[in-house]
């Protein structure tokens, strides 16, 4: 197998080069931190990935978690992890110091992230959801909640999840029946089912704490009456001792991949004695849970595009070695076999993976950076993050999401026949990957999201500050005689954009929401190919800059061949937004039309 | 599980309405059969497929064959199987009467083979082989090479295979070095190695009989000295019992999908008694093995297609019974939560699978009926079928594969997280599929031998006969006034296609093979949309000719659904061809420029 799973360099280029990470360091909230330290942050995520996670990469694919009567079972590593993610102080990454947390920046604990779901997905999911339901309870938790869950969530002894979906309500939140009843303690009686609850449960940890959306008794119908609760599955008896909260693992999904991690069904309450503690205020559990959803959003954004990466240079690994025919221009058959990399389509695969994986991982870092600045600015400039992030949050989920899918089948592709065998990673990415556009929210979801409310919140302005960064960033690349032309092409597409979204605006001012928002998702592929190609931009800028500094061999190359992948984006992946915008100009409202019974045969 | 896999009344649509199946019987040699019979042998091939293929498909999945010892060990079903598919006769099903076969029309052999594929695609593939290698024997071998295998073949007591694929030579065929050393006697003796070779070894038939390629000592290098040997796995002594031939399974392929069959090493003549028998003329093996070659070509773009048609069965069940969220019209959340096939978001990607499986399929059959014409004609319109079908066998071997994947993973996401665990077959669906862009050569071997070959070859006769035919369509289809303004779309995009063709001509003059192939697979996507655009229009008159008959309830549901399939693509999926021809006509040469060391990093 080979044994690079991400590019150091890329990322270095990303965070230093591109985003300038050490710059936030100027910032009061960050000051504990210099470029050197944050260094040292990753150079200690690579080791933790190089030496835990990705040995085990395969291994807790092919020893799935199992349920024995009610327990989970998981890969008994997946506890070594969580010892030594606590220990290390990955889950409280980005917690505040006086949380016990190490305070870092997003932009360097999204790039930890990346490396750790590069070299394991399902493991780094663990990881992942604890740091989510701890900042939430961090957010929204009374002191003592924080105190009684925060010390065991950051140590990696308790598990935390994010309890949601319910079998008649996944994608329509507003439909749990999880019902909360209130008690004259500090608590309400939970009673419910859960399903899709990752890492709902597992014996790897001493406890698990649901960050779980209910209804309140007597709460208003939908999204209203949603309340968050932390509902743990032992909780604590006044002598301190875990008990038994009434809150059963009732069954275990058997998934196509991401198999490390356990997907589960939970059965609260069924003897009327769960317990859960309200998380901020009665009813606006959904709005508190935005946060952790927001974030996860980013998370599973960057796991595609991890997963993508380590797909990308096992195919190139594999390109390099394998023999494999002939250059086409000679094909005398004596002559021996080449690198199967030497052969454009081989090529051209490549460029493909390279140009979706660095382009998503650049949209990630951006709104990693966005998510700082809102952090450490105010005013103004501390609004345009927020809603820049707010904007983008969709597309950064979705397109490594979805183009992620087809890069990883590009990897495949490039090993033919050992590409569709275990003794290569690549078949294992294809299926781990196909969870992204499913969880927090479908790729459909995130499109009525994007044309449905975020172009249009607050009179459009968050959709008009992206575009003048867009801009901002096409005036840059002008001043470069090397990026001018690329500059255009990408004007051209802005105005398209424009064009496409004013159009669309158009028929959401007739009154019907089902026209307007019939091709969301299409909408949100030809503003994801945009977006994309504004970071490849954004990052040509800083190629250039690094070429003006005669850059030599190991160096000179890497810069080359970023401006080829650069290049592919522009000439490859670019045009694909001229057959949407073309189908989105047509508002014929064909998918709205057709009757269900059509369908029938 | 949904129980339909595939639909009988689009089959039905095709073979009659469109393709007109029984004409065939008014030709001498298919004389003995007329629309009554032919149909019979379709619900034959239905009664198969829902009583022993369907119940027994995720079952063949979850029991993969297993090595043990050197015997490969499969599902016990699949004995029945080939036992009832030599009984039926499905293994000779278009092999001549004479030699036990029931000479069928493969425009109806094609579609039992993708009624057999939808039901269960593992257990198919059984069949197809060995009738594929059956005919390979017929069409090449002696007399009393026929006599021996055809018989046990085609009862389904012995197992055909294709044995090219070596360590070292899978895309590159002329780099096999399994050898063939005569001997005094009638037959050479064989030593190499094989791998990949599906159905290469099993517990389920008495004997397999390899149709391999080997060179014989002294043959000229590359494809020029190959020959094609039949290799049985036990030979005949002089008592007639079957023997060991030397032939060892010395390694099995743990699969992503298509578990049901399985994929093997062989070890040939490590004892130097390794016997194969030359099938036709020594150094003309490939020549001969293309048969066999092209008729698997076809055969994986119909598995292709029958698996997305049943995974878009699957997929439509599940939308109309799942409720989920209300109308984006009316939020009120106290309403009832609707069928998700009611939200257009799902419909377009419900019509997006239909689109897909439905153009391909129709251009399988255009490509089966110009077989039969090619075996029942003489003269010009004998050749120009066999050119037609030539041009189109890269297509229609490419586009099911490439886009039914797409499908497939469309109606995974309509299932949302139920797609990805196994209580529904979309996620086996999504694996098993993903050998058809690899296996009967890759993608890319198919984009090099449509724009490479098969467009210029005759000068360019294939290619000018095609656009005859597309042009015919487009004319008949001005005729009706709801199929004008598509005709007219088809009408923009071949004349793209013409400018796209006209120009990479031209590059290819220059003299640089690997500039003008190095976006070969890009052409064959642009060719396919455009292709399957015709096949379209030729439903869409179809369409027509039937809604003038004033059908009625479901027959009305049936060609109102069939057109709102057609319009879907012609409005979202022609399009994309937009982008492909954009990046066409620019031949900059990104992919040929960049050197393998750019990619390091």
């Amino acid at each position: 197998m080979a044994s690079k799973f991400f590019s150091e360099r890329n990322l270095r280029f990303l965070l230093y080069e591109v985003f300038d990470a050490p710059s936030l360091t100027y910032y009061d909230y960050y000051k504990e931190y210099d470029g050197k330290t944050l260094d040292m942050v990753l150079k200690a995520a690579m080791e933790l990935a190089d030496g835990l996670l990705w040995p085990i990469f395969q291994e807790m694919d092919k020893h799935p978690p199992e349920l024995v009567g009610d327990q989970i079972k998981v890969h008994p590593s997946v506890r070594k992890f969580m010892e030594e993610s606590g220990e290390g102080g990955w889950i409280g990454d980005d917690i505040p110091f006086e949380w016990g947390g190490q305070q870092l920046p997003q932009i360097i604990t999204m790039g930890c992230r990346f490396i750790f779901c590069a070299a394991n997905y399902s493991a780094s999911a663990y990881l992942g959801l604890t740091s989510g339901a701890a900042r939430l309870i961090l957010s929204f938790g009374k002191e003592e909640m924080k105190k009684t869950y925060l010390p065991k969530m950051l140590s990696g002894k308790w598990q935390g999840t994010m309890a949601l979906t319910e079998p008649e309500a996944g994608s329509s939140l507003s439909d749990i029946t999880t019902e909360a009843e209130p008690t004259e303690h500090d608590y309400y009686k939970i009673k419910g089912q859960k399903v899709f609850i990752s890492a709902g449960d597992h014996d790897a940890v001493e406890n698990v704490v649901h960050l779980m959306l209910a209804k309140i008794k007597g709460a208003p119908a939908g999204v209203k009456g949603i309340s968050l609760f932390v509902v743990p599955k032992k909780r604590m008896d006044e002598s301190g001792q875990l008990v038994s909260n009434d809150l059963v693992t009732s069954g275990i999904f058997h998934k196509l991949g991401y198999r490390g991690c356990p997907i589960v069904q939970l059965s609260i309450g069924d003897n009327d004695d769960c317990r859960g503690y309200l998380v901020g205020e009665p009813n606006q559990g959904l709005l508190h849970m935005f946060q952790m959803m927001n974030e996860a959003r980013i998370g599973v954004g960057a796991g595609a595009a991890a997963i993508a990466t380590a797909a990308y240079y096992a195919a190139l690994d594999y390109s390099k070695k394998r023999l494999q025919g002939r250059k086409l221009s000679t094909k005398d058959p004596t002559l021996p076999q080449i690198p199967i990399i030497e052969h454009p389509d081989v090529k051209r695969m490549l460029l493909f993976q390279r140009s979706v994986v660095e382009g998503a991982l650049a949209l990630l870092t951006q709104c990693a950076r966005c998510a700082d600045l809102a952090i450490v600015l105010t005013g103004e400039e501390k609004e345009k993050n927020e809603l820049l992030l707010d904007l983008l949050t969709p597309v950064a989920k979705s397109y490594p999401s979805e183009m992620g899918l087809l890069s990883i089948s590009a990897g495949l592709q490039c090993l033919g026949g050992s590409g569709y065998c275990d003794d290569y990673p690549l078949e294992q990415y294809y299926r781990d990957a196909r969870i992204h556009p499913i969880h927090e929210g479908t790729t459909g979801i995130h499109g009525l999201d994007l044309l449905g409310r975020k172009v249009m919140m607050r009179g459009g302005k968050a959709y008009k500050l992206y575009l003048e960064e867009v801009e901002g960033t096409i005036r840059r690349a002008e001043e470069s005689e090397e990026l001018r032309s690329h500059g255009q092409k990408l004007k051209q597409s802005l105005k398209r954009l424009q064009e496409v979204t004013a159009h669309l605006m158009e028929v959401g001012k007739k009154g019907n929401p089902e026209l307007f928002l019939a091709d969301a998702t299409l909408y949100l592929e030809f503003f994801g190919i945009i977006c994309v190609a504004w970071q490849w931009l954004v990052q040509g800028i800083a190629i250039m800059k690094a070429l003006a500094n005669n850059p030599e061999d190991a160096e000179l190359n890497f810069y080359k061949g970023k401006f080829f992948a650069f290049r592919y984006f522009f000439e490859y992946e670019l045009p694909k937004m001229e057959g949407l915008a073309k189908r989105l100009m047509n508002s014929d409202g064909l998918t709205v039309e057709i009757e269900p019974d059509l369908f029938s045969d």
